[in-house]
């Protein structure tokens, strides 16, 4: 069973993707509600993007560069081309990257199944990177093979976590007035050093901003700029709106970003980094219990539980008789935490069923897919050595589907008969089921917790 | 038994104390190489340290203002109060918090125990908390009980992790030209927008730098400089190396610092720093094993797996035989994570025996401290569920130690006779160490995994 996750517009991430193809005028544009409303018929141009991906990485202090270290095994720069691919109306995203990783990149591609990539070369500098994809967009030259956008995004690979709103920006703004490009508050004063090493003067924070990415030019005043400018802008410059202004008298339009634009430069930023995908697949938590008799059934007060205990967190159920409905549609709504609740059937049963289906999905492909299988032991039936030795099989399972990038933990939850013990151990589990789902830990995969 | 880990010039984080006391000459600046053979008879100069805490964090999108938000359950100003104590010739610290932290501060100073630190109002903008925090050191105020310093060092609440070599270089910076203040190289290229929101022009980023902190100053000159400011200065200014040219003609020296400088801003940068906190406390384990004949025993095997295993990780072993030397010594390093092996004995007479020690030590008070109490199966001896059931024990052990901060974990090995899956057993073990150490997951507390 192949469900389809990353269709045409499908969210390769969590949230939605907001906009339908670019030709679809009323719904691709229809959300950026000043721009719609001042020039309401106004066609939806044709847009590429370059991703410059030649950096070393030198200030990140390791070897690898930093767009290919790995966050939750994957690198980094394949949550990027993720979040550009989610948008549908980018038509064709040309990523530069030096010859000795070239074959890197083309691996990444396959193994995450990356849609609408081309690889070029890169240069030597930001600048060249840059211009070498636009030249792979440019219908000028012979070896071009993508057709040429209206407007392109210019995004770094090492800034993940752009979304579709600053993305639809940026274009809308550049589309109006040739360049765009996001900015935020500096951070920290700017000072100008004089050569001795001391302070010559500084700059007045609220008049200055820092430029971020994404930019987005008009294709012909960008490709115009890179091919006028000077070897020691290629060599030495740093910013794409400058030649837009230096060498096409174009005066980019800047846009406010949000702080998620931010360029992952440190070893502390892939700390970050890491924490926030952690964070934003666990925001989503899917019980599944062998039951459709919830209200009174002990999978129902740990998911009443769990819903108490995890604000912020939407939990949802489902019964997976039959490969329930509404639990496929969670799937697909690319849920990465499932709780399964084994009571009624025999010890794994229902786990099993789950991980079936899992497997079938293709869900693990991008993310880590947590599964804890919950169990109840209740004294009077059952010795606790005895269950422990027969739920210790989970070790077994769980290393056969972690090479499916699936993580299965067992949690078994004591069963007493005294109401307020019971609560208690409901709530210490979910606090187990918080953190594993947080952490996504995979030195933890079979190992049995008990709450 | 107190072991004083916090003495004089005790490492109050891992990592040695580079410097004496200031009246010692040699000790003292003798690291400073250039400075002292420039000058080698210079007496060191008394120094204080102001730090501006009054800031609301709107940044952060989190109601607690940042620098109180709590990493490892510790709040974040209790790290960089750290990070200046243990520099044992900073004489005095001055906080500037506003009115309604005031309390929240010196509950902060008594349970984390800050020595040398005095608490001020803040004002509403950081300059004002900075000029309040310069009048207790000077002599000129009435209120003032502290004594005025020679240099004064201008710090930020949120940046935990400044070292005592950048502190000593801004210092003699300051002594030798009146100011001085770390730098950086800038992050993103620095623009300046047109009043329409468009590119005004764009700064050379490689002739610019983003002035970060600490900084140093004489201090006549920071303090004539705050008396002299004009009000808009003290509403709007952000730069106090600017107020030092603009009132008093002082150049400042710009240091080089290190990326460890930057300023906890965004929630994110709470993130980097708790991943960098548990990375710094988890680079020392301890394996307490409960016999001295080491190469043969198991308990050898395992520090020896531990060793190969965890490269960056510095693995040392003591017995706990009459409190051995060796271990308190290892205690008296700070080492916050131990692995305490129980073979000879029985379940947990050598785990009990640590926890004792630790509780005594007090070595928990500031950071979590990790103790895996690991036990071998031998399935010959002893039936699995048997030995589960008496290991689950550790629950109540775990509950008991985790108020004190220590986060207690069973670990059990499988003990086969065939070498290789002995091998395997312990490697998965030292996977499961490292993991549980690196985290410092308290939900994990009192859980029993099995390796």
């Amino acid at each position: 069973m192949e469900l389809g996750l990353r269709g045409a517009c499908g969210p390769a991430e969590p949230g939605p993707c907001l906009h339908s193809l670019p030709g679809e005028e009323q719904a691709t544009w229809a959300l950026s509600p000043g721009a719609a409303e001042a020039e309401p018929e106004r066609r939806a141009p044709a847009v590429a993007a370059v991703l410059p991906a030649g950096g070393s990485g030198e200030r990140m202090g390791v070897p690898t560069p930093k767009q290919f270290c790995p966050i939750l095994e994957r690198p980094l720069i394949s949550y990027t081309l993720q979040a550009l691919e989610r948008v549908c109306w980018i038509k064709d995203i040309v990523v530069a990257v030096t010859g000795e990783n070239m074959e890197a990149m083309n691996t990444i591609i396959q193994r995450y199944q990356h849609k609408r990539i081309s690889v070029v070369e890169a240069g030597v500098t930001r600048h060249r990177s840059i211009f070498n994809g636009l030249k792979a967009l440019a219908e000028d030259q012979p070896s071009s093979k993508l057709s040429k956008p209206e407007v392109v995004i210019i995004h770094d690979a090492v800034r993940p976590f752009v979304d579709e709103d600053v993305l639809l920006e940026v274009v809308t703004a550049a589309k109006e007035h040739g360049a765009a490009g996001a900015i935020r508050p500096l951070v920290s004063t700017v000072i100008s050093p004089s050569s001795d090493g001391c302070l010559d003067h500084s700059l007045e924070r609220a008049r200055h901003r820092a430029s971020e990415m994404p930019q987005a030019f008009q294709f012909d005043v960008i490709y115009e700029a890179y091919q006028r400018c000077s070897d020691y802008d290629l060599e030495f410059g740093t910013e794409c709106l400058q030649l837009a202004l230096k060498y096409c008298h174009i005066k980019a339009k800047l846009v406010e970003g949000s702080p998620d634009l931010w360029k992952v430069t440190y070893k502390r930023d892939l700390y970050a980094a890491e924490s926030i995908i952690k964070e934003k697949i666990s925001q989503h938590i899917c019980v599944v219990v062998d039951t459709k008799e919830n209200e009174e059934h002990v999978g129902g007060l740990l998911e009443k539980t769990l819903k108490n205990e995890l604000n912020h967190v939407k939990v949802t159920s489902g019964a997976l008789c039959h490969i329930d409905r509404d639990l496929q549609q969670n799937i697909l709504q690319q849920c990465y935490s499932f709780v399964c609740v084994n009571v009624m059937t025999s010890d794994f049963q229902e786990t099993h069923k789950l991980l079936k289906m899992l497997k079938e999905s293709n869900l693990s492909s991008l993310y880590p897919v947590v599964v804890i299988s919950v169990h109840f032991l209740d004294y009077k039936s059952e010795p606790f050595g005895e269950k422990m030795e027969n739920l210790m099989q989970i070790r077994k399972f769980a290393k056969e589907v972690r090479k499916r990038n699936i993580l299965l933990c067992g949690l078994l939850i004591y069963y007493p008969q005294d109401k307020q013990k019971l609560q208690e151990s409901l709530k210490q589990a979910a606090t187990i089921i918080a953190s594993l789902i947080r952490e996504r830990n995979s030195a933890l995969t079979g190992q049995l917790l008990v709450a």
